[in-house]
């Protein structure tokens, strides 16, 4: 294998959505349903509010017995029933008659208004209303909210708080939500230790076990994570694994053509590579590979180039994979420093904004994490732009921004 | 109990944060660490890289032995070793000598730069180098990253995925963090049942059981959801009993002054009673207690009355009891309509953005779930304003900026 031809990113992008396949659907727990993909139109099987309700404390009457009547000139009405929520007067009411009726309580029959207890003064079963009310005063109608067979979410909708209380108004208690994709990710590299404080000679932390699988639960997806050695017997045997029982695999290290890098033939061998190498900075030993019709992604070993080809060629696929589509929110600032970039190669530079301005960091090299940990968004040149001037604006994408 | 006087929002907010405290600390796996705050300053016990190492696929030599060389005239070495990433060289290099490296791979003793393969031609064991080198070329230096005792990330920062990255590479595979608060969440009401597609009478379907759920999920706390009805004994017991294991309580429902309302009067009697009516809209109806040294925030019934107390009342204290600190991002657009309010009152009307515009809902009322599932955004107007006109700059909050 060798990384011969760079491809442009939005080609690499193309090729990748042409092969995903959708997950499947499951049916949870509206509980468990936040942050879930909705894989149905929902309508609903109700109307909300099932009953006309009071909208407030006070008592239910008609209206028309209240007209023209004040402050001064209060109506004289008798107290013929009290009821809570989740009561139901059984009185039909008549002219001249108020029911005591709390918030969310189904109007009493024959009433058609409720005036607030604030403008009533109560003596035993003896009512004064001092307002003049109109016909569906602090009345809740049958169905102003939602009613029976509206669509209230549409397929695709990331679900939000609101929208679980929207579909339980709607008389569900599951829901139908897309698979999370589950991701098998597999860090290569023979000189990878687990943190301690002790590592020595060529032993390097394997800090892309930790940062990956935070990465992709931050696209919604479940990831497994397994560690491997250099080998290609050992990398052909874990894909295969992870493959029977994983709708994606991601893999760091290995993605370059140094001895010892084995991931890219593995893939080659197991299925077909579709890209190697990509016109991005950093991170353009990228490979992608469709293994036993599921998608490969094979990230660099280097944290921060890992990081960006996470960003740019794999968060929205996971994202795609499980219908949840997001158009990327670029904004603008004012770059503080000059950035210099080479046309036909698109660049990622780490950035730290403050107000309107955004300082490129000088911290370069993909190994350097703390230019992740120090910046919050991607400065973003295009392939098409040799570079921002400073001062001049350019396209940000804050870090915050890609997180479901 | 009694809405006697409505305090003003920013009051409000006050008195709950001064009888605040701060959950905890627990050690954790870093694996699980992604979106939890740290709780300590975190001090590298390593230097990154440990060693210094190769940036480059290709052969580690003298830069001296290559100055003035170039594509015409290669500089002829001896390859005397060959290392893979992992591997430590046990030469150490002459002038004249070459070793064939991996990226990542210690340097070997007496070489001071890398020359990319793409410079080189290998014969057997010839290399021919096509480029003179500066000592320093393409090595990565032991510390460049991050050097033994640095401090790498400071107590309160949110754990992003790189974070973690940096953490391992420290040298831990534990990490201190707040303990994510535990909140009781007390649905309260009679009339509340689960949700069905057959509900009859005065029934109504407990939605905010839901939404509170992932309300308190998004603030990054753990909820319990419990559901009482109105009756002050069975409120008290679930009271006592959550409190006995949680670090706060919501409730919703009964925060108003009508038959049934029993809430506000059992943290009344069981401690003291700080708040009872905000001037906020909607959402008047908040009371706020302090129990056994405890905070309980005791929300409106209404499913958009209670989303937005929690927004402007609550998330942010659940945030604050684990040390996590963040400024309101408020943006500015451009209504589409007028928007009245009152002296006094902060209005949290919802609203739907687009581009530099927002649209505020004609949806009204506090029961009206449709109109927090159709908006994006709460439009703010501050109680020291009576409202905005039609094109002129308003206040908003995204809903998207609110959750970790």
């Amino acid at each position: 294998m060798f990384l011969s031809h760079l491809i442009p990113v939005k080609e690499a992008q193309k090729i990748i959505e042409s092969i995903l396949t959708q997950t499947g659907i499951e049916k949870i727990p509206l509980e468990d349903a936040h942050r879930r993909v909705l894989a149905e139109d929902l309508v609903s099987s109700l109307d909300s509010p099932n009953f006309d309700r009071s909208a407030m404390d006070g008592y239910a009457l008609k209206a028309e017995d209240t007209f023209g009547f004040s402050e001064k000139t209060p109506a004289q009405l008798v107290i013929v029933d009290r009821i809570g929520a989740g009561e139901t007067s059984k009185i039909v009411l008549k002219s001249g008659e108020a029911v005591k009726i709390s918030t969310g309580a189904p109007l009493p029959e024959g009433s058609n208004a409720v005036v607030m207890e604030e403008y009533t003064l109560e003596d035993g079963d003896h009512l004064q209303v001092e307002a003049s009310l109109t016909p569906g005063e602090n009345v809740s109608y049958r169905g102003e909210d939602i009613s029976h067979g509206d669509t209230v979410l549409k397929m695709g909708k990331p679900l939000k708080p609101q929208d679980l209380a929207i579909i339980a108004s709607s008389g569900y208690e599951k829901v139908r939500v897309f698979k999370k994709p589950r991701v098998g990710v597999i860090t290569t590299g023979s000189e990878l230790v687990t943190p301690r404080p002790d590592i020595s000679g060529a032993e390097v932390i394997n800090s892309n076990h930790f940062m990956l699988k935070a990465l992709v639960e931050s696209s919604l997806a479940v990831p497994t994570l397994i560690h491997s050695r250099d080998n290609a017997e050992l990398v052909e045997e874990q894909f295969e694994k992870l493959l029977e029982t994983h709708d994606a695999i991601i893999t760091t290290g290995g993605t370059a053509i140094s001895k010892g890098d084995v991931v890219v033939d593995v893939a080659d061998q197991l299925g077909q590579v579709l890209i190697h190498g990509v016109a991005l900075r950093p991170g353009k030993p990228f490979a992608f590979a469709q293994v036993h019709d599921k998608p490969v992604f094979m990230l660099s070993g280097y944290p921060v180039a890992a990081m960006v080809q996470f960003d740019v060629l794999v968060r929205a696929p996971l994202q795609e994979m499980q219908n949840l589509k997001r158009a990327t929110s670029y904004i603008k600032k004012i770059t503080t420093r000059k950035i210099p970039s080479t046309l036909g190669r698109t660049d990622y530079i780490r950035g730290k904004t403050e107000g309107d301005r955004v300082e490129p960091l000088k911290i370069k090299g993909s190994g350097i994490i703390r230019s992740l940990v120090e910046s919050d968004c991607y400065i973003v040149i295009e392939e098409n732009l040799e570079g921002v001037g400073e001062g001049e604006e350019c396209k940000v994408l804050l870090y915050d921004s890609l997180q479901f």
